[in-house]
């Protein structure tokens, strides 16, 4: 197989666009190959099997989604304080909703991990590894506020990004700003 | 059309079946007449189209995961405390677990809303209106918090249930019950 990083990177988007627009089962080579405008037969050539797309996309989606580190970098000079906790909240629905698609296409792995198990071991083990980092990043940093904290918050915006994203109008996308605050208000103690 | 009302619910409970297991691209009026042990044509008796079968698929899925009155008004014999709505929590979790295709046909659902309007519109009116009757069970009934309380711990539940249905062992389902516990504590004031 002769393979060509820009192009593996060019399929890996195409099957996210397929992923968040036609779901889980509407994940095929061909449609991969449609999506990126390549020949027929190109994403076969990049990936040995359906399951080896998958898990693929969901390293690609999970790459796409890691906050830019200068911007993280910005925001941490700022004190280790409650208001610091808001601003990284606001960021991270900023950037998913500036991948709609890839957080859709996440849910999708998500409810395709439910029918295949070594889908849902590899997505078990990146997202606890994401957790545990946030928590060692949250607890390190000294920012306010324990382990529990730092879960709840997790599940909360959980919650906050999957109805944002599948049915905004239930929240109210003028609101959301405002109700980031209150997240964290509600969540993380002051000091 | 004939319609038989027993039937019309054995479709239904069919067809969350099939989106559960499949996704929203499986449901076909043809995966419902099998799942439901039904000859092939019934279900395109009892449903205009395929729109028509995903609107009464959610309306059957919210009728599912309501909870028991008598279960309710068990517990509403507690005083109006916190502990009371950990013991709400409980039984939410205890209810969606028992109902985990009931759950992961809504979150298929929900995906599918973002590609049709119709649907869109259907469920977010449905969600916005539980979240609502939720908001005014909590402060009529004394329970204590306010509107932004209820909104809140509404979002952590979400995070919670997607976690524990698709990825359980992210969370571990040991440790689910205090989980549940945390989050009411962290969310809910004492009084």
């Amino acid at each position: 197989m002769v393979q060509n990083p820009a192009r593996r990177t060019a399929l890996a988007d195409a099957a996210i666009e397929v992923l968040a627009r036609d779901g889980a089962r509407g994940l095929t080579f061909r449609a991969v190959d449609v999506q990126a405008g390549v020949p027929n037969g190109t994403a076969s050539n990049y990936f040995a099997n359906r399951d080896h797309l998958l898990h693929q996309t969901a390293r690609h989606i999970h790459h796409r989604l890691t906050p830019d580190p200068a911007v993280i970098a910005d925001l941490l000079r700022a004190p280790r304080d409650r208001a610091l906790v808001t601003a990284l909240m606001h960021d991270l629905i900023r950037r998913i909703s500036a991948d709609r698609a890839g957080y859709l296409a996440m849910l999708e792995l998500r409810l395709e991990a439910t029918r295949r198990p070594g889908l849902r071991a590899q997505l078990t083990g990146t997202i606890r590894e994401q957790l545990e980092a946030n928590v060692a990043y949250h607890l390190d940093g000294g920012l306010p506020g324990d382990r529990e904290t730092v879960l709840v918050l997790y599940l909360a915006m959980t919650g906050l990004i999957v109805e944002h994203l599948t049915l905004p109008e239930v929240l109210g996308t003028d609101t959301l700003p405002a109700l980031i605050d209150t997240i964290v208000e509600r969540i993380v103690p002051a000091t």
